[in-house]
């Protein structure tokens, strides 16, 4: 078959790879119906040294399952079936905790011999745990949306989670990407009162206002953060959803925080350091936040999908194939697509 | 009157200042007759440069209401009254969501031309939301516990509502001072099922051990961690109560929290960056905690200590008189005294 695999900043080829078998009974193979680039992704394309064995990419997809080993009674063949983007049991504590993100048995696509999502097939390890049936067909219109439920939706709404938004919340939203995009849906599906998006590229802020947005602040640095005090009485959010993961865009948040306030971050951060001292301590502001456990939230944010209430698939603005997902990187690392929808 | 006041490092005096009158009508004169000295109040007696002015101290202390002002209608004259670390009106939207440190009209005593609680007596501003009078005598033997709840005790409730303690958690207790120790007391009090102190100081963890903890690692740096994951079955605690305000012991709260966990610091940082990576990210830790909003607690927690189901004044192990204020600084500096009392 034919997958991604990046073998050094910015070098992403299309490859025959083997095609997937099952290696445990608790496996499933599942042929990619539709996949998509993340903007974690790009953190790889850009700074990734080379390796010789290069590296499988993709972990958000949707797919119809094709085979299943001995031990997995749900999915069936014939599926479709979205997948969060680490694989998890749905059994130990963590997933009973809804921390599939930390499975004891659980792991990411693309490492140590799993597949990624960017290639015709995948075999999914823990299938019975990680993948979710879907009541639709494998050409839906919704499969867009539903394709958002793998990553970006799930983890804009476990920033909103995180930094504790409840109806009638202030809240912000750093970063007009994919994910702070879903952070704005999911914190109006929470029932925020006001929320302002901090970001810089009008096409996204306007697709920000449409999925809830109350104000756009496209200043940066001090002067955003005098914007957003303005904009909140003087006192700043209860809650920001950080969807960068630069210190830059951490420090922005913290200074946005309402005492007593909690900022979530879900941008994977590329820093070691952040200044949490004695101002932040004196302010009660809570840091909270994570890698995103998607599957502990698929079900719950199913419904508003399946019903055509929210539409987080409007994050997708370019649809490649295989051979176009060169491009699609280049695109999306050039800020000229917002995210890019793969077609195998 | 009489009151301690700070002049640099090392150099506290007591000193004749003025007799504290009322200035607004919603002030109160308390006449003194319990005070204490606070792990806090070492760090300026370590580092402060020289100032003329000199800095009046203390922040905790049960007194006799001797003169109200003519807005103050409880409490009245005669009563005894616990206060706060910091004073607050009690109904700003801060106050009223418990968040009474950060008070729009509340302030810090021993600043700005406030008295400090070290000394005869204190003009307490805002003095009807400030003050909470207590059912008992000035002279009770309850007196050195209900003094805990204008700090210490509060602070160590504090970190344990922040990290998120619950009936069955596993938590740490980083630290073993008087607020470590509050900690390991709130933390059973809210249903704990194991508690891990921290410490390095004999007597100070066999308190600990009466207040409630399960467990005492001595340990230093990669070592305590070590033992922690080896009492906790490898996975870290749920919530750990960072008690001391130094980066190294902010470093090991994170490397002994469980991921999905949280650690609350309530210790004055004395750092300005944290390390809060990748590793944190992934395991989804949240930071919280901060200034203890001790006003907030002070009902909830006065009936355990009305009935003698916790003494958290055991952190007391000295007492002084004002003349003997410079020598308590001392000790409990070099770690000779716990937490020092005073009887002006």
């Amino acid at each position: 078959m034919r997958a991604t695999v990046l073998y050094a900043a910015g070098d992403v080829r299309i490859e025959e790879v083997p095609d997937p078998v099952l290696h445990e009974p608790t496996d499933a193979i599942v042929r990619v119906v539709r996949s998509c680039i993340c903007g974690s992704d790009l953190w790889p394309y850009r700074h990734m040294k080379p390796d010789p064995h290069g590296r499988r990419m993709g972990h958000e997809f949707i797919g119809v399952v094709t085979e299943t080993g001995a031990d997995v009674g749900r999915p069936a063949v014939g599926d479709v079936v979205v997948a969060p983007f680490m694989y998890c049991d749905n059994t130990c504590e963590f997933c009973r905790e809804g921390l599939h993100t930390s499975c004891r048995r659980g792991g990411g696509w693309g490492i140590g011999g799993v597949d990624g999502g960017q290639g015709e097939a995948v075999r999914a390890p823990l299938a019975e745990g990680t993948l979710v049936t879907l009541p639709v067909g494998a050409d839906d219109p919704l499969i867009p949306s539903l394709l958002t439920l793998s990553d970006v939706f799930c983890t804009g709404h476990h920033a909103a989670v995180c930094a504790r938004v409840r109806a009638g919340s202030a809240v912000a939203v750093v970063g007009d990407g994919a994910v702070g995009l879903c952070g704005v849906l999911a914190a109006r599906r929470l029932g925020a009162e006001q929320i302002v998006l901090l970001g810089h590229h009008k096409e996204r802020t306007d697709l920000g206002r449409e999925f809830g947005a109350t104000d756009v602040v496209t200043e940066r640095g001090g002067e955003a953060v005098a914007r957003v005090r303005e904009l909140t009485g003087g006192d700043g959010v209860h809650s920001v959803l950080e969807c960068v993961g630069l210190v830059d865009a951490f420090e922005t948040s913290l200074a946005i925080t309402r005492p007593g306030g909690a900022v979530a971050r879900v941008g994977v951060p590329q820093y070691e350091q952040v200044p949490l001292g004695r101002a932040v301590f004196m302010a009660n502001i809570t840091v909270s936040g994570g890698v995103a456990p998607a599957r502990a939230y698929i079900e719950e944010l199913l419904p508003d999908v399946l019903e055509g209430r929210l539409e987080p698939g409007r994050v997708f603005d370019r649809t490649v194939d295989l051979d176009g997902v060169p491009g699609g990187y280049a695109a999306m690392n050039e800020r000229r697509a917002l995210k890019v929808m793969i077609v195998p």
